[in-house]
């Protein structure tokens, strides 16, 4: 048995297929987001423009954030120093529930250390609570959704990509006794588009089945509380868990789930990635807690990052440049290739100071490899027009095509 | 399907076990540990000292860690705001994981979101990489290890806590080829002792065995420069990878492995529990590299604590109380019953301003309820001398029984 040989031919595999991941290695400037400062291949940092942040809305560097954790971080210290059940559970932690049930009209919600985790802890807990329950799983779920399913151990039925009659089909075709659990996202962050959520709920009512959505590419993003698309449908009272993200829109960190109490307290009871993990440190908790009270109160951030988001599309439409549909804030850029979407973005990073990472498998299905920029409140039509050029010279150098303006 | 029904029951079978879990609800005192606020049952918050904290040596206080916390939140702000691949490896990143290697004597880290993704996400992605390896498993191994274990969907092997006989005889029991991984803890911090590191390490070289070591318990606070038991020992060069926590000793947030190069960019490279999750916040990264930095240069807490456990051991012992064998920083005192457990606690809460949370199944055996103190660097002989009076108090107005010295 050669250890060695075997990780060396896991490494192989990844160059071999052009996926080899470099990490971009990066400080963002607190008070000049989207600028940021990069160490990689330079003799000390380099000015660039962060153009693939999921902190959507800048709110990281709003100075009610900053001020809040800064308080925390005095009054009470760097960590929480324990598990929620053992020393851990703050005042903090309780106050950031009690918001976020009240974000999406829930009884109650918990906390977790990544949004990651909430969808993994989550989704294995309930369907094991659910004796012989059946998971009905969108095609293009996140990973930690799939990790959440596959680790319950239940049977998972995968439906195509927001597709209802396939859905429906599914769950025809289980004894009425089954308990059943339909699990989705409602913005899809790689291709931005957005789930039929109350067709969804139709269904789960019909076929008697439990639903539970993935709002982090949402929520702070869209209604009027930035309570999500379960909000701006006025759909959240008809799903039964709403999972959500503090690391993207909020601009902190950790995961959430919303739901009954019920429901809450057995997860809260049962699940091993909740009980046992140090809890969040009470100075992100209290960054989070500022955060969402304000979007709660202000659409100022969501106004400016959608209209930024309908400009960029504009701009790269107007070049012929290959954007793919996107309803949401998301703007995809489509390549097809992992070698070409990789180059793409070295030039951008070496010449042009715009950094924007390529996606590749497993993020997305081979062959639709791409770029993926996340304008936000802070980016400014000057630094959009010179993205534009920027790529139509990339685009001309490397003979690529670009689509005539109808 | 009644959904509600089978939720109920969840809850009702804690409730009759007496082991439904309430969460304190507490504030500490920076610069004070272990001083805190308590806000459960009371009109605004109550002063309590707390003797169950992981922040076990009041790093999560120390001013350099405070101090970089801070710079970190006005220098680049409060999230990373991606993935490590997708905008969110910062320069505060890169550097936490070379002086994590540092400290054990590695090629290599990688940082995760919390101690037991890291177990989770590198136990089950190792063993998917080693096809047909067989995992070999201490019976005591936490819950992140299991999970991980579970996860990877290979076969296991649990061996009977700390018996090197048993150990050996489930791995002379598999084919030289098969791939092995064996996966221990080195201090149990339930029970405070510690593994026969170098003997594992023996059966790990006879066998051809991959090792792995988790040292959360250990880290910051064995060896010279707080690399664990690991260092203690003079065995970090023999085991292949060390895990620990940044949550714990070292006051913040957080996990890692550390490996060599290869492994660690094989995790890196194949975990989803690592690729797919925002990446730590820097904030917490800076507070770590300040405290680990701190703790290989500085002994002093590490010998505060060892003394101070020893002196509340010595007081339980001395007024006949149940502590039960240690030989770490750990003071266990057995009680034997969830629902005595959690009387003794609430008492000591309520009346002496004590906190210490009762430790019941799942974390423990059944039957093997216990208090588990952690008497810190920052605990004073005035308070031992005073917890070990209320306890004595406790004790015989319940009834229990206090051992004769001898």
């Amino acid at each position: 048995m050669n250890y060695e040989h075997i990780f060396d031919e896991a490494i192989d595999r990844l160059h071999s297929e052009g996926r080899y991941r470099v990490f971009i290695d990066i400080l963002r400037n607190k008070g000049a987001f989207p600028n940021a400062r990069c160490f990689a291949g330079h003799n000390g940092p380099k000015p660039i423009t962060v153009w693939c942040s999921n902190d959507y809305l800048s709110m990281g560097q709003h100075p009610k954030v900053v001020a809040a954790m800064e308080d925390a971080l005095h009054d009470v210290g760097a960590g929480s120093g324990g598990t929620r059940n053992i020393g851990g559970n703050t005042h903090y932690h309780i106050q950031l529930e009690q918001e976020l049930a009240g974000l999406h009209g829930k009884e109650a919600a918990l906390i977790f250390t990544s949004g990651y985790v909430s969808n993994d802890a989550t989704l294995s807990t309930l369907a094991k609570l659910l004796p012989g329950c059946v998971i009905f799983s969108d095609e293009l779920n996140h990973a930690s959704m799939i990790a959440g399913i596959r680790n319950s151990g239940c049977p998972k039925r995968v439906y195509r990509h927001n597709d209802l009659a396939h859905l429906e089909e599914l769950l025809a075709a289980e004894d009425a006794d089954t308990p059943k659990l339909i699990a989705f996202e409602s913005v899809y962050s790689m291709d931005g588009d957005v789930a039929p959520v109350h067709a969804i709920c139709d269904l789960a009512e019909k076929y008697n089945a439990l639903t539970y959505i993935d709002e982090v590419h949402a929520v702070g993003m869209y209604g009027q509380h930035g309570g999500g698309i379960s909000e701006r449908d006025d759909a959240a009272h008809r799903i039964d868990l709403i999972e959500g993200t503090m690391g993207k829109a909020f601009g902190v960190m950790g995961g959430y789930v919303a739901s009954s109490r019920k429901v809450i307290d057995c997860i809260r009871s049962y699940a091993p990635g909740f009980i046992f993990t140090t809890s969040l440190s009470p100075v992100l908790v209290a960054g989070v807690l500022a955060s969402v009270r304000h979007l709660k109160e202000s659409s100022v951030e969501r106004e400016a990052q959608q209209a930024n988001a309908a400009s960029l599309k504009r701009h790269f439409r107007e070049a012929g440049l290959p954007v793919m549909d996107s309803t949401t804030h998301i703007v995809p850029l489509m390549v097809g290739d992992p070698v070409r979407a990789k180059t793409i973005s070295d030039i951008l990073l070496a010449e042009y100071g715009v950094y924007v990472q390529p996606i590749n498998f497993p993020t997305v299905p081979r062959g639709t490899e791409r770029l993926r920029f996340t304008p936000g409140p802070t980016h400014t039509e000057g630094m959009m027009v010179e993205l534009t050029d920027s790529l139509v010279e990339i685009w001309d150098r490397l003979d690529l095509e670009l689509q005539k303006a109808a």
